[in-house]
């Protein structure tokens, strides 16, 4: 395993290993390894000849007043994780001035972006959150090369997001979701669960009981996107540190909301809950009955 | 020398060349070929070991009022022309759906922008001009996975703004502009010049003996900016059918206008000039003494 710090050079291992002919998966990361990441990382594994695993809090994903500063970072650990299992045959760890490399004239110029679909949910509160995602996954897919890139299906607004700009793109890259990960209480894995006081972490099982008992309520014919919200805001209103966001029934194409669910239809139900500054998520992909 | 239609086509070709340690050379156009588009292709086969020349006419670079529909499609003779020298190794000319492998969802979602450079010139009169440009860019980019990309720099914005953002993009790809090729009269070769009648034609050199004025004085120390447009816009006064857009002196690196030149700045000098409807353009970059 090892570590690569510029484009240039991960652009010339990527061409070396396309060169034998190697399949070459990406797992793009910000650090902070957890169960959750482990996981692309060994899908990346089974499906792919090489891996690699990129490691980088991307700035421009960030808005004002979010949590870009205090993101952990952690890159011995995560370094170590995945060591220990032989997940990565190579981690790249660029500095910022690597995938922005003139923002030494001033901010960042060139975007990529996807219109609409990041419009709703987390885009609706997290402004530019996406424009920034879509450009570091474009530079990323330049930088490595894969053939196949490898997304936790627990941002799913990211992941359906990626997969277009991908396909729109013609990056000829394939773009696969893995199931979320998580606690044994069902809390979803995520970087920022650290942030949790323990008193929150108890509550933050609210999420995945939301989206649980959503998902019941359609899987038993509930066809009314008002009366599965509301299930999911009670649910969100019982645990006294939880601040609901937002709780939404979505179509898993347009990503806009659905007031009548059609039977064969497929929805996101999705959740945005803030305890303390700690933003949480959740959500599940269900076919109407 | 092969024709490729399809995507998936153009990157296990342009993949098996890679292996095969080729340089890989790039000449985007949206075909009706003149000398001006042979003289890129003769820099890919100096500079390169396989040169891939794109044919497509993108649809997204073009406003509602602009002549899309009307625009030169003449891929018989841009075949003929390229295979009679020997100048291609691939044709490679698309159908739409390809490089908007959505739209049958409806408009385009994704899209690359370059802020701030294309707000001035011919950005600030086709919005979404240099947009649809930057975006059709990249997937052919990202189609043909080049080592250079060869453009003209007759369209001097484009140029700039395309090197941009490959840069910022991390694409690894080497953007090379080739000098305006020129008739003998000085007139700018492009593809737009078949619309004009006989008399536009004739006065169309207006444009040329503008852009060599402004050069001219300032060489000769001239650093108001004001007295160079001046100059232009009489040339172009000169011709009874012109029509002038704009006449203007830019940074070559922001492309913001100036207002006095500085010794040993390098400003691009650019007129825009309608005949009839015809939209013809030049320019030149130029060191202040």
């Amino acid at each position: 395993m090892i570590i690569l710090r510029t484009v240039r050079e991960m652009q010339a291992l990527a061409q070396a290993r396309r060169a034998e002919g190697k399949r070459l998966a990406l797992v793009p990361t910000m650090g902070a390894l957890h169960e959750g990441h482990l996981a692309l990382a060994r899908t990346g594994r089974r499906i792919a000849d090489h891996v690699t695993v990129s490691i980088f809090v991307n700035p421009t994903q960030f808005g004002p007043g979010e949590d870009y500063g205090r993101y952990p970072r952690t890159l011995k650990t995560d370094v170590e994780a995945l060591r220990a299992e032989g997940l990565a045959d190579v981690i790249f760890a660029p500095p910022v001035e690597e995938l922005y490399p003139n923002s030494g004239d001033g901010e960042n110029l060139t975007w990529v972006t996807v219109d609409s679909l990041g419009d709703t949910l987390c885009g609706a509160y997290r402004p530019g959150h996406f424009r920034g995602v879509t450009t570091v996954v474009s530079r990323l897919f330049n930088a490595c090369r894969p053939d196949v890139a490898i997304f936790g299906l627990k941002d799913a607004q990211q992941f359906l997001i990626i997969r277009r700009m991908a396909e729109d793109m013609c990056t000829g890259i394939e773009i696969v979701g893995v199931e979320t990960q998580r606690e044994p209480d069902g809390l979803a894995m995520s970087s920022r669960n650290a942030y949790l006081s323990p008193e929150e972490r108890a509550q933050a099982v609210v999420l995945y009981q939301a989206v649980t008992a959503a998902k019941r309520l359609i899987e038993a014919g509930e066809q009314r996107s008002q009366a599965i919200v509301e299930t999911m805001r009670k649910t969100i209103g019982g645990a006294p540190l939880a601040r609901l966001q937002y709780a939404e029934v979505v179509d898993e194409k347009t990503l806009q909301p659905v007031e009548r669910l059609v039977s064969g239809q497929v929805v996101l139900v999705a959740v945005a809950v803030f305890f303390g500054t700690t933003r949480l998520i959740d959500n599940a992909f269900v076919r109407t009955p």
